[in-house]
């Protein structure tokens, strides 16, 4: 019997993919149903819906859930939920749309979805700052500041202000996984295919070490402080897209492939993708994170410094802070279930003789091996040597390569995404 | 209000030790009552049921608690209790006792406590070989091959092998903490002096790192991976006696104030000190150190390998995997709250460039910086250098110093206690 955590919800997992002969009709049905084109975003929100990812969630966020959610961080059945899950439409599909009709969900003409549609409601600018306000901005942070300079510095802010004008609501049928399994054989996986796994090795406590960048020093030392104290854990690598600039999934990918080959007993850690895109939710994204993680068979989500965040828009903390904050359902299997395993902000200090953070580190600045996200990249692309003890060679070898290759465009994107979070 | 977790057994701190009038009145009446001369280890566990150390025990165990604690870790009134807490007595002083009676127990002569006895049980050799073997012997082990080397080997075993033939029970009022508080000033705490110490800092989730070694880099990584995951972690020594070889309290201690100096961050580190004796029971005392501890105001108790072991009695993480096996009372105040926090075997590794243990490191035995402490103390006692990465300077200055005084039989003394456990 399986020692896992249960999925979020309650209703074990929902997976709204189809299969087998189901699959082939829905596909012949769709080709008469009036096609959206859906963002990128919204893309891996469905495909996370199909693998059952999002459990319990069968569909996009109804005006009600939407409004709930960004306010109080429940659905309206009282579930914990921390960010919309929204499907936005342009004000001529609107139109055309009614309830209770079906229609084809594509991306970039490929068909990935149906929806019988429940709701369709506009989405003012008022409702979207709204949500941005209440999902994006830090908890220390002046609402009068934090819209000089979102809208134009912060991506998941920028994305939610550029959305179309309608939401459509209801619940979905998934045909596909877009490109995942294929361009990322080995290492996406389904919710179920990880608790296979982890089941196999009769895990219990299990810990995720969110990815979104390559594995240097630290990430390494926050998975093995969870290696420590946890059955193992799982390298979880956001393989959906991200903001310019950061580092491909392919190299990332490769970069832990290698790192776990050299430095990790294999027993202990899992390499693994999902299918998200970034929102640069700070602490409602490392939420979102332990949540759909629980569905994943992972009940410790790693919170590092600024956890999912994107430049000075979060406290350094608040994404550990946020989860002494939410709601606590009385029904278990409405409550988030995940539960965060925190660390400090680590790094190599020389006086320590090893890896450390500012709870074990009594040292001073002069001792500690730190370097900044954009410094870093200068280094690698300039073929520049990096300090000792940041990063292992292995890797390092991977990124300059990598770098080396780069036009010179690409770059100077690259030193605009600054000092870049820590996960 | 306090976030600790409550003290073992549901009735809060249960203190023996007297104050004020009463304990000049019982100081006085005991002067009229037979003495009973009690061992180091007898005047320890008086001490602990004197502080609350011992909560909820209020006195030494009568032969109903014996037998069930030894056989199922149960008080009669189905409490966990993992070893059994007796006080033995002669032939002759059995025979001039009787229930009812109130007789004084005194260590070399000094007056600890007075007992109102309620009952005197014989303990054949039969019985001390049941304790023993309950009590003692490894899971592993094969019965008769316990018996051939336990006797002469087992510092414990030959303790309760050499115990007087008889055992008396009843309720203690405590009189004195003996030297302790003095001869420790500053690191022997009372539970309510810890937890005092622990509210005044918030703490909620508290380690302990149980102590009878100077510490050494292992140590420090076991007490830092408490630091990363938990509020705090309590460097907890045993101040009482330990066998012939192992390092006196007083030099472990200083050893362990100048690492917290140089090394550990002030805010979440206490050193404290705690008055028993080692029994050197392994898995079983392990178990004893999380029920103490839970009194403490502690819950979570750190177990590395070989916890509290001696020789080869035990199976490296067997103090481990008892945590598992012990009873589970369905009144949370009669179970177990303080929790075991595993770590594997620890060492430095070159390849890591850092701590490591077991289930972090891949590498090999010759990338691992592994020293007995038969090597070390002869390197240390000789004045070698000491392999890098083993131990900090400051410490191994202060160890040095110390082995130089030793006179040669010590010396030889310490060659037999051989490659001591971990802790």
């Amino acid at each position: 019997m399986s020692k896992l955590v249960p999925p979020h919800g309650g209703k074990g997992l929902v997976c709204a993919l189809l299969e087998g002969q189901a699959l082939e009709d829905e596909i012949k049905k769709a080709e008469g149903l009036k096609k959206v084109e859906i963002s990128s975003r919204a893309k891996g929100d469905l495909i996370m819906m199909g693998i059952g990812g999002f459990s319990p969630l069968d569909g996009f966020m109804d005006k009600a859930n939407w409004k709930s959610v960004c306010e109080k961080m429940l659905l309206t059945d009282g579930t914990f939920w921390p960010v919309p899950v929204t499907l936005d439409i342009s004000a001529e599909d609107a139109a055309e749309i009614k309830p209770g009709q079906e229609i084809a969900l594509v991306r970039n003409g490929a068909l990935l979805a149906t929806m019988k549609v429940d709701e369709i409601y506009e989405m003012t600018e008022e409702d979207k700052k709204f949500e941005c306000e209440l999902v994006f901005k830090g908890q220390g942070e002046d609402s009068q500041k934090f819209w000089d300079v979102a809208p134009s510095d912060h991506p998941g802010v920028k994305m939610v202000l550029a959305q179309k004008p309608f939401n459509v609501a209801g619940k979905v049928k998934v045909v596909s996984q877009g490109e995942f399994p294929e361009k990322f054989a080995g290492t996406y996986m389904t919710p179920a295919q990880l608790r296979e796994q982890l089941d196999a090795r009769g895990w219990k406590t299990v810990a995720a070490l969110q990815l979104r960048n390559p594995m240097h020093r630290s990430h390494e030392y926050l998975a093995k402080l969870a290696v420590e104290v946890c059955d193992g854990v799982v390298i979880h690598s956001l393989v959906g897209n991200l903001k310019p600039g950061d580092i491909p999934a392919e190299v990332r990918i490769k970069c832990i492939n290698t790192l776990v080959d050299k430095y990790f007993v294999k027993e202990h850690v899992i390499q693994a993708g999902y299918p998200l895109d970034m929102r640069y939710a700070g602490p409602r994204e490392a939420l979102l994170h332990a949540t759909f993680r629980q569905n994943y068979g992972i009940n410790r989500q790693i919170i590092g410094r600024d956890h999912a965040g994107v430049g000075d828009f979060y406290g350094m903390f608040e994404a550990q802070e946020i989860f002494d904050k939410i709601p606590q359902p009385a029904d278990p299997g409405k409550r988030l279930l995940c539960e965060p395993l925190k660390i400090d902000w680590t790094f190599y200090c020389t006086k320590c003789d090893g890896m450390a953070s500012m709870r074990t580190c009594p040292h001073g600045k002069e001792d500690r091996v730190i370097l900044s996200g954009t410094k870093l990249r200068k280094f690698l692309s300039e073929g520049q040597p990096i300090p000792d003890h940041f990063g292992r060679n292995e890797v390092l070898d991977i990124l300059r390569e990598y770098y080396s290759g780069l036009t010179e465009k690409v770059e100077i994107k690259m030193q605009h995404a600054a000092s870049g979070p820590a996960e």
